[in-house]
């Protein structure tokens, strides 16, 4: 190795829940850093991360897209499916290698924290051990959704429980009935289970559903009052607790 | 009411977990526009949320230290100890109060994120209803916890638990027994109950411990390794998921 190489370097990039105002200071300033800026996105889309970052974008970027392979037609509980997003993932962890290896620093963007259900995870725990990184914890999208519709989620010893809307209704309605608070997250098409579960739990009436939260384009109201079980990508729903205690 | 005069507008500003670097730029302009900046502090200290918006103080402020009252005398569980701090909160709404009546902007700083177990709540339930107010959204000491130690928490499915270290060596087992991922807050004296529940759980192995994290003077450690039961304020237990399915 030439000494005088520059070592490469990666950096995990929180990017904030949507508002590029909710982006760090450091962030921000590893932005500045980059030589190559990789995010992940969907085939003809620059993805959301990519979009919250736009007005600090560089022309001097070496833009890093890694790009979701088509699996609409592979079931996801499928052995096929892990199989695809397996090499998907190592296939990324070599293109931004590649860069690694050429002394560039290299910034992965992640939407919230890229440590909390972030893709970037999966590239993170191939990489770090390998290379100096450095992660930029961000805002998540569950404070961002909570503070956009000033909902008081936890206090003094309230119990906080993070709840993916893909586990079954028994397990959502098991878990609700035992917490003071919840979240829960990757909505989308889970919402009519997760509507059944917070009924069972009596805790309908004091849920809130937010989409898009921080986005130019967000909404919000409480979930008994949604009329429709619609709900996009980019959506939340939250049970604040402490209000029985107060 | 004088048609020009300016209408009280309450800011509540979550400064992140302690490096000023990870506040985010809505966070810095707020504090540019605040007329007022109001902070909770011990007597003889500014606070730790003061202590990190420090880099961006201006001369201008009016700062307003709302300052514990001294209960050291007075057992946490008692009704007088309830009824002291129930004053100091109305008191501290009073003082906000008097400045949003004159039409100032006023900022409350809250370390971390303001409605994630933060003092600012207190303020907010009794203000909101009848100010402008806005809240600023914060990294967590959690996210700053887990970035700095490279700690992966939760990923895909996984169910992450909350806990306060407060709760029973009994509800912190029974809870850690039934979670993927942990995170246990105000460690402090609390920290030989915790290290039993995890013990017991079989989790300690994989239990990180953080102090000060993102501070200047900031310490971590697996909590297996770490050989005293003495923590701060200021620490947290992160109990990573994912690790199994990965
Ligand atoms: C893969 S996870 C990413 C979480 C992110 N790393 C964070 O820190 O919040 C994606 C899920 O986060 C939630 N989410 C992300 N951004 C959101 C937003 N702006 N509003 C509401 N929910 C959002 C949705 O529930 C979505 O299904
Ligand atoms: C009253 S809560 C405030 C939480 C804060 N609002 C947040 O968003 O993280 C105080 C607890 O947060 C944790 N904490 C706050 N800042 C921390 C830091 N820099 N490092 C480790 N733990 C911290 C500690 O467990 C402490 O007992």
């Amino acid at each position: 190795m030439n000494m005088q190489a520059k070592t490469g370097r990666l950096i995990g990039v929180g990017t904030g829940p949507g508002d590029p105002e909710l982006m760090t200071l450091k962030a921000v300033r590893a932005l500045e850093e980059a030589d190559v800026v990789a995010f992940f996105a969907k085939r003809g889309s620059n993805g959301n991360a990519r979009g919250i970052v736009g007005p600090h974008a560089r022309e001097t970027w070496t833009e890093l897209p890694l790009i979701y392979p088509v699996t609409t037609e592979i079931h996801k509980d499928s052995k096929d499916y892990r199989e695809v997003i397996r090499e998907f993932y190592e296939d990324s962890v070599h293109k931004v290698e590649k860069h690694l290896e050429n002394g560039k620093t290299v910034a992965i963007l992640s939407e919230g924290d890229p440590l909390f259900y972030g893709s970037y995870m999966h590239l993170h725990v191939r990489l770090a051990d390998r290379w100096p990184t450095e992660v930029i914890p961000g805002v998540t999208a569950m404070s961002g959704c909570w503070s956009q519709t000033g909902t008081p989620i936890v206090q003094g010893d309230d119990i906080l429980t993070v709840l993916p809307g893909t586990l079954s209704e028994f397990e959502l309605t098991r878990r609700l009935a035992d917490t003071d608070a919840a979240v829960i997250m990757k909505v989308g098409r889970n919402l009519p289970k997760i509507r059944k579960a917070l009924q069972t739990t009596g805790m309908l009436d004091r849920a809130v559903y937010v989409e898009r939260g921080t986005m130019a384009n967000t909404s919000s109201v409480r979930l008994a009052e949604k009329a429709d079980d619609e709900a996009p990508y980019f959506s939340i729903v939250l049970v604040p607790g402490w209000a029985e205690k107060r």
